[in-house]
């Protein structure tokens, strides 16, 4: 195949441009075509859908890997999918992937997810997307066992397309869970942050606050991706972004809603 | 009514403490119960669900407005959700209200949206959570007329309550649109940004970057809230937070997903 005739892949995350699983996306995606990296310079975690409206952006050019051209930038996730969709490739590319993000992101997490956030904003825009997630939260972590996750998942959107306006939000155990028994399409499951917030003093005496909390599965259906992570499964939900609860409108609109 | 017999109302939102809409909403909470305001320091629009993980978070108390309660955030409007619950509170409010907003919210916008992610995060803490928008971004803009619109609204909601997990996105058309026909509950309007990147270059010569966008309603149907806002309705989506497509989870389930 002539390179320019490889569909163009682009690449994204939340970690920041020079996290390993990354690294581990790209390798994986130069085998199904030309790769363009547009990454956050810093990690941007749990930045949910946020964009920049309030300052600029940069754009620089890094040495990636061997054949891939890679921009780091300045925002958010989101904003990465926007100048590379707007400024860089001028068009849409045949794939979004994004991740692999360095901890889970099941259940609710979709929401405060910036690598899902890249996916449901490469969904808005028509590309079909993918965010991949390894439950584990270490930099050191291994990510070699998800390689056959990410190309299968990977060669099934690309061969069989993903349903208008939807992405995938795939999550994978991590290694120490042991070998994997497959892929299951889950939906997303019920759960809640169990926060909490911890207190302290500087050194002047005054009070800052830092937000913790442990995420708290609720919902025991076998048909979710906490289940399948928990039973040594890869988890591939299909997210849109049609928020609205459909069976609530009649509801309120027999309220008495005269002004 | 004895004043701690009061419901407890929790008021943000993503323009920042210091904004004209949240005056107006908290005015009107005092005449339903017990008002506290906890909303970032400054402001926050299209910062969508992030939350400060990397970095601590302040709170100082302000001067607000007779009778209410009032701190300031360093954080996102989130941020300020899980403190007010897990810190300042210490529990569940009877009402969380958002806003009003300087700026529609109408369509996909509520995933990018601050003052609804704030009332997302609202229904996953089972709170009751109202979500307000103007569609008018001055600061100078009037929101008198939107006063009978936050009363019917929260008068319903407190009287009948919300289902589960779900909380409302209420947009107002400006004043200058003409009188008010009523409140209308809708679904979310099909729809997308058609963005741009301008370009410029810095003293330097160093090339920078802003976003720039303009929302295009793609949807005819006359039961969203484009419709409703465009013919002189203030209109009321009741949001959910499960994002599973599920209509495709069997489709992608019936793919090759061997490993």
């Amino acid at each position: 195949m002539n390179k320019t005739d490889r569909p163009l892949i682009l690449v994204t995350n939340d970690d920041g441009i020079f996290a390993p699983g990354i690294q581990t996306l790209a390798e994986e995606m130069k085998a199904f075509g030309e790769v363009l990296v547009v990454a956050p310079d810093k990690p941007q975690s749990a930045m949910g859908h946020a964009i920049t409206i309030h300052n600029f952006l940069r754009l620089r050019k890094v040495e990636f890997m061997d054949g891939v051209r890679a921009f780091s930038c300045t925002g958010t996730p989101v904003d990465c999918v926007k100048l590379a969709v707007y400024h860089i490739i001028k068009g849409r590319p045949a794939l979004l992937v994004s991740g692999i993000n360095h901890g889970s992101n099941l259940s609710i997490n979709v929401l405060y997810s910036g690598t899902m956030s890249a996916a449901v904003e490469g969904a808005l825009e028509g590309i079909p997307s993918i965010g991949f997630s390894l439950m584990e939260y270490g930099l050191e972590a291994s990510f070699e066992h998800t390689r056959p996750v990410v190309r299968s998942v990977t060669a099934n959107v690309l061969g069989q397309g993903l349903g208008k306006g939807c992405c995938l939000n795939v999550n994978i155990p991590a290694a120490k869970q042991g070998p994997l028994k497959g892929i299951r399409a889950c939906r997303q499951a019920l759960g809640s942050w169990e926060d909490a917030v911890e207190t302290r003093k500087d050194p002047a005496g005054h009070e800052y606050h830092w937000l913790k909390g442990e995420f708290t599965a609720k919902d025991p259906g076998e048909d979710t991706d906490v289940w399948a992570t928990a039973h040594g499964y890869a988890s591939m939900v299909p997210i849109q972004f049609d928020m609205t609860a459909h069976h609530e409108v009649g509801v309120i609109n027999s309220w008495n809603n005269a002004l």
